[in-house]
């Protein structure tokens, strides 16, 4: 972890150093089975991720939690860079369809470092109640075990 | 005029049937010295505007009022389709810095039709308490103003 690199009082950052190419992590954040493995902490699961990876392409990826429940979590695509990049936001649930609440918008980098890829999770809100709020909903733990299960999955591609 | 096509309450609309080509429509919202030529109703006028035409580019247009003081106006482009369509949004104020308010996203397109384009409008919000702010701001007569001036400016190129 680090701090928040603008010192913004609107943004969350996650960033890890991980022992694996910027090709695999990339593969888990893109491909729906893969994705599906790694994003949430449990016990809850994801039992659906649909991604149409091009700019303004919505996902939708659904978590469930142990009891059933499902919560459904709608976005768009706002730039997508092959092994490098990629920018989404719930501001829009399609191009270009506002939101009922536009929270975040995501920039998820992979940049080679001795070592492995150097992987950054920037999230920045539209206020800064939003970012304490994601804050408290544990950001930092949910996304941390999130990043370890990403690293363990992509070590094995 | 037209209603709002989707019978959304967190949208309005704007439509005519301009008598010239697609072409000198979409140059005069794309070229800064034309757009400062139509883009404003009198006695206010627009005194800048950069606009960095690719998706994730902003554009900043300043209007300036008949005392002096002036507008701003920062938002980037979501999709660009030359001739045919742009989308831009005040949801941002550069890729991808969130704006203090995000406001409406405008989706403009030209069509063919007989007798010239089809021009067309779609301002979306994120709340009908935003839509109906922006009609009472005179959104109809603003951007009806704007589009004769418009319509008169793209008839002659």
């Amino acid at each position: 972890m680090t701090a928040p690199v603008s010192g913004s009082d609107r943004e969350l950052v996650l960033t890890r150093l991980i022992a694996a190419p910027r090709r695999s992590l990339y593969r888990c954040w893109t491909e729906p089975e893969l994705l599906k493995r790694w994003f949430t902490p449990p016990p809850y699961r994801t039992v659906r991720a649909e991604l149409d990876l091009r700019p303004g392409g919505s996902n939708l990826i659904v978590m469930q939690g142990p009891d059933g429940t499902e919560f459904p979590n709608r976005g768009i695509y706002l730039e997508i860079v092959e092994n490098e990049r990629l920018v989404f936001t719930d501001a829009y649930v399609s191009a270009w369809e506002p939101s009922e609440k536009p929270f975040m918008t995501v920039i998820i980098t992979f940049a080679d470092e001795a070592g492995g890829t150097r992987y950054t999770a920037l999230v920045r809100h539209w206020s800064a109640a939003d970012r304490e709020a994601h804050e408290k909903m544990g950001f930092h733990e949910g996304w941390g075990i999130a990043a370890d299960q990403l690293a363990a999955l992509a070590a094995t591609l």
